[in-house]
């Protein structure tokens, strides 16, 4: 079906524009995205489909960046929220979900004794640190360049509103350079309280970087010889890749965990798992929100989880994930395109190797695909959900097959 | 109806106590209440009322530490809500909800030309002074002694976990006191960004203060002297006693407000609405989050707002407030025991004028309510809700009169 337009998303974005800084803000913001070229609203959801305020439909790839695992208005997650709700969800004190739910965390998670939950990623990876810091009472954390790990003053990636003193006890490393991290755990012998990083390179307007082999085993043998801690911030990997956790996959077991986003399909939860030996250290840690025990969240969660497991989401998403790779990958070829496909496959990204960092290419490869009812982000990489079908993936590569000659006819190359 | 004790939740906080830090964290900790005497997990809720999981019934007033504005279960709320969710909440953007609420939020409030959304009240706290410091490319935040405004380690009550750079540049002042506040701003003269707090004081473990004559217009007046921002932290307060925000009520009108709890009753929602002059600087802090443009939460904060418009709810907490207030005030001089009411009446406040701020009778007294099916916290400000009626405080009264008399039993005065 021929794409409808943004007249209504335009209309709507004028309005927002009076009303909100910039419309919209944030990681959705249009600056992050072809201003003009895609929809900014949206109407509903359902299964791996959106539709826009237009009434555009398309297959989604980011799966409202990440939280929808299971896909939309997935029946087991909605009816045990629904249980839930007809019962109430915020109150003086957590439901009995609140214990349920940590129990299930517990029992997913090999090294994990204990969870606390937090409403954003930003939340728990700041809990994440401070716990670090209270348990080992040093103060410097450890980070990779460029990796996100939310919007709080010492780690945001715009420094807009912050001051030096925010982030005067964060250092950097390189991603998957071992000898960088050594060299600045070295530099701060005895003064770091933690390490934190994603279990692998997901920055955005990058290609996607799996770890090296031997690297998180090595950074695990670093944090411990300088008696630091391991923070892994799976918030946005977390369940497309292992229900134990993505450190699971790739051979690590980090001492505190963060998850967001899949935890519970698209309702407003994150966790902090950890050790037992940092139990205390979290409890001293004040932590604690409006929200942060509401049971609507917890219900959502449990059901998410289990349907997971027993629907086996995990592997359908890397078939999906590799179905659609492959599919891309072999239409590059036959398009004479040099393409790089970066990330797991359940986390997939693809640049074109001519752009040289630029995202031109991407940027009008994404177009088109939004022009034909796919949704793909040029700068950040995508989300498959245990909702994409091999009917969803037949109707994108057909998407995708045209957008390639679109590219090639723009570009020559 | 007796008490039925509270052999399920012993038993729940037991297991809560192996997976979770301190088996419960944060405000709701049971430390923060009278442990062993108080219910720390809840079933279900409707209207004014609560139960916890052992089958007790309570008249609420905590009302969810304040987000309960309209009572569990409420029609419109949910009905809305509702609508919502068969679409789908958390998408790759906003709905068209997002921008009719900051609509709607902006037309509330006179002086406000903006509104942005996160899910918690320390979200917008930290927001708002990031707004301020790039706004005046200043540094120093001003909060007065004691305030709560989150537990972002700028303002965190407790200290474990943050580092003393996370509070190289808050200072404070003695709430109530524009002597106090001129002396700190001529100290940090060209170098204050902003000064954030409450419309009136509502620190825990302390009766509130109403904020004297000619503070807040004092404030406000310093602040323009200045050139600082001014931030008005409503989150406890807001859309309990005037839908503009309580500076409306107190004759004070900010640069900045926060707003969370009551905005949404129940649903995890918070915002910060700014004046004109701050919108600039407001686009270029990087705010963001996995849920912040989610649309049922909004859809839930139009409707309660509306409510609250419609059914005046404001007055009706008013008017039940001073019901409570004056029948417990009329029971405390019958029982010759002399009590301090602090606080507007929607968010009432009592304390024992012979505990000295060790809070012993009111403990006694609070733990007394609870047998009698009447939950008030001992050292926390209560909350009113649109749903409290006179057939809820007239039950309460009866519990509160036997209360006294426990009390007077057991201390003698």
């Amino acid at each position: 079906m021929a794409h409808k337009g943004f007249a209504r998303t335009d209309e709507l974005f004028a309005r927002a524009g009076r009303v909100v800084p910039g419309g919209i803000y944030g990681h959705q913001t249009p600056r992050m995205l072809v201003p003009g070229s895609y929809p900014y609203f949206f109407e509903r959801g359902q299964g791996a489909r959106v539709w826009d305020v237009d009434g555009n439909e398309y297959v989604d790839y980011m799966c409202s960046y990440g939280p929808i695992v299971l896909g939309h208005g997935n029946p087991a997650v909605e009816e045990a929220a629904e249980r839930q709700r007809r019962k109430g969800s915020c109150f003086n004190g957590p439901t009995p979900l609140w214990v349920e739910l940590a129990e299930h965390l517990v029992e997913l998670t090999p090294w994990a004794a204990w969870a606390g939950f937090g409403k954003n990623g930003s939340d728990v990876c700041t809990w994440a640190i401070e716990i670090a810091r209270e348990h080992t009472r040093r103060k410097k954390i450890v980070k990779a360049e460029g990796a996100y790990h939310g919007t709080h003053s010492w780690c945001t990636p715009l420094p807009a509103g912050t001051t030096p003193e925010d982030t005067a006890n964060v250092v950097s490393f390189r991603y998957n350079d071992l000898a960088d991290l050594g060299r600045v755990l070295d530099e701060h012998r005895g003064d770091v309280a933690g390490i934190i990083l994603t279990p692998f390179r997901h920055d955005a307007f990058h290609d996607q970087e799996l770890p090296v082999e031997g690297f998180l085993a090595g950074v695990r043998r670093v944090a411990d010889e300088h008696g630091a801690v391991l923070i892994l911030d799976d918030v946005r990997a977390g369940f497309r890749l292992h229900l134990g956790g993505s450190g699971e996959l790739f051979g690590v077991r980090p001492d505190l965990t963060c998850y967001c986003k899949a935890l519970a399909n698209g309702y407003a939860l994150s966790a902090c798992l950890g050790r037992e030996s940092l139990r205390k250290a979290a409890e001293r840690v004040f932590f604690t929100g409006s929200y942060f025990t509401s049971g609507v969240e917890m219900a959502a969660a449990l059901a998410c989880l289990k349907e997971l497991a027993v629907g086996n989401g995990v592997a359908t998403m890397k078939r999906m994930g590799t179905m659609l790779r492959e599919g891309m990958e072999a239409q590059a070829r036959s398009h004479a395109t040099l393409v790089r496909s970066s990330g797991p496959p359940a986390i997939p990204f693809l640049s074109f190797v001519a752009d040289e960092g630029s995202f031109e290419r991407s940027r009008v490869f994404c177009t088109e695909c939004i022009q034909r009812g796919v949704y793909f982000h040029p700068h950040h990489n995508w989300f498959l959900s245990a909702a994409h079908t091999e009917t969803d993936i037949r109707r994108t590569l057909e998407a995708t097959d045209e957008a390639f000659a679109a590219v090639r006819r723009r570009f020559g190359s």
